[in-house]
């Protein structure tokens, strides 16, 4: 009997899904701290933190580690690939959850929403909602890879035109124009809304300034919702304090959490997401359904799996 | 010279956009008070809330009535037509504006916006969300007209199934399936979203009652974009107190302005949106835009005019 350890739980409806799929396997759902299942296990499902080289040595049946997240940063990749052990993670999960969060925010922000939940709090009727559209807009999409272009794609059905960015200016789908890194200033004035999805890299960091803002349009939008150290925080916080922009809304930060006395908090402009963007209730379904898909290609012996790591690369 | 009479003021840059496409055309903007320029005025552009028959007799030279709005129940249609005096409206205007405003509801309280502006108030960082997506969901959409069909259209990108219902049950653009009006209580208990945009007609005032919430999942959203006389308003209240559903978003009501003691304002689950789901700083821009397309056209001493008015039909 193949042995699966999840090294987190899940709700019931889940675990008798799994079971009933695959009464063949033996599943239990504990912790990478539980020696006997960890020695046991063929198979490791977990969220990839609590996977270290000590984790790694006392799981000897070890065969294949199934991350359900998309960083794996942390991971102990060269052991892994020692072993020859499979990993594969759950790349793409954060699509449609981040594409949402990201166009929530810019129609609550065209159709007024702030105003009208804070009319609602005083129990105020006015109709001087100072609405206008995101249709016919200007986006420019900094990182077009999967989360940037399904945004891109969203963005496009509203009548939003799309530029996307990235290192080469090589096409990417569902951009209407495509510019690179060294671009920026000459299309940053002519942008309505400023989307950043750009991973943590030698180029990202730091690659906005405090001169970008300037060269943004007074009623521009930013949106941070890839990695905090895209911009040195106190050049954001420089530019919103004058007014260079009208919003920026953040999901990512220098420091997480974002201490009580941030500047940010407070500032007419900014609004602070948590690094909840990704954030679903349909994270961990998902999360096993790729999981299943590659359970039933395990179990027939086959090599056509989803997601594999390659771990020299990392990704 | 024709004599155009604007009764009501728009931007200064409007304003000379008009003059400077028009060169040969007398622009005036004033009221419809206005009686010199009343009697001059060949084409009147009005809001059309301001035009009687009182207004009418005075307009001797008249001979085509713009009207910039959708809503044309209060005027002398008949009169209009026994002048053979040609009218038109801004059909459509609304669709961009509302189904921008339908979708920022929508997604707002699937990406728990309501919850990351008031945890932004307390400064608190807390990564408790409780997001979900609107993706893999079912949309009931009732009254699948102009306005409709574009939130089904848009509805659809997100991956939403729609389901649009009108009388006939005959296919309307943008919906996966179609139901009429007798098949409300069998589908009901399948949609997750319900939105409504119909018109008050005889049919469809008082066309949802108490039980039709009753039949509605536990975690539907409803909204009513359309007009308030779609429900009595007692039995949307009980229904929200019972929490037989989750969410109302509310754009119009039995009576407007809402009264500050009325129940609505402090309900769990209830958003109030104070008829401004169609506002936009886009309105009158566009309202003029289509003007001007039939001012050329009336100048060509052509026929080919946009929304004319049957004043038999009224609409």
């Amino acid at each position: 009997m193949t042995n699966v350890l999840f090294t987190f739980t899940v709700k019931e409806e889940l675990m008798e899904r799994l079971r009933s799929e695959f009464p063949q396997v033996n599943f239990t759902f504990s912790t990478s701290k539980d020696k006997t299942e960890l020695q046991k296990a063929e198979i490791i499902m977990t969220y990839g933190e609590d996977i270290t080289k000590e984790t790694l040595d006392q799981a000897l049946a070890l065969k294949w580690l199934m991350v359900a997240s998309a960083g794996l940063e942390k991971m102990p990749l060269r052991e892994i690939g020692e072993r020859n052990i499979l990993i594969t993670n759950v790349k793409g999960i954060h699509k449609t959850p981040m594409s949402e969060s990201v166009m929530a925010h810019l129609l609550s922000i065209k159709r007024s929403l702030p105003w009208i939940y804070s009319q609602q709090r005083k129990s105020e009727w006015s109709k001087r909602s100072g609405s206008s559209e995101l249709f016919g807009s200007t986006a420019l999409i900094l990182g077009p890879g999967a989360i940037g272009s399904e945004i891109g794609r969203l963005l496009q059905a509203f009548g939003v035109k799309t530029i996307g960015c990235n290192r080469s200016g090589d096409q990417a789908p569902h951009m209407d124009g495509m510019i690179n890194f060294e671009q920026l200033d000459e299309t940053l004035p002519t942008a309505d809304i400023v989307i950043s999805v750009l991973p943590s890299t030698l180029e990202t960091r730091g690659l906005l300034t405090y001169n970008h803002f300037v060269l943004m349009k007074k009623d521009a939008i930013f949106m941070n919702f890839g990695r905090g150290d895209l911009i040195i925080e106190e050049q954001l916080i420089k530019a919103m304090s004058e007014r260079q922009i009208s919003f920026s809304v953040l999901d990512v930060f220098e420091n997480e959490p974002l201490g009580e006395d941030h500047p940010f908090w407070d500032m007419d402009g900014v609004i602070i997401s948590p690094h909840v963007s990704s954030h679903s209730s349909e994270y961990v379904p998902r999360a096993i359904e790729i999981f299943m898909e590659n359970l039933q290609e395990w179990l027939n012996e086959g090599t056509d799996f989803q997601n594999v790591i390659d771990v020299e690369k990392g990704y």
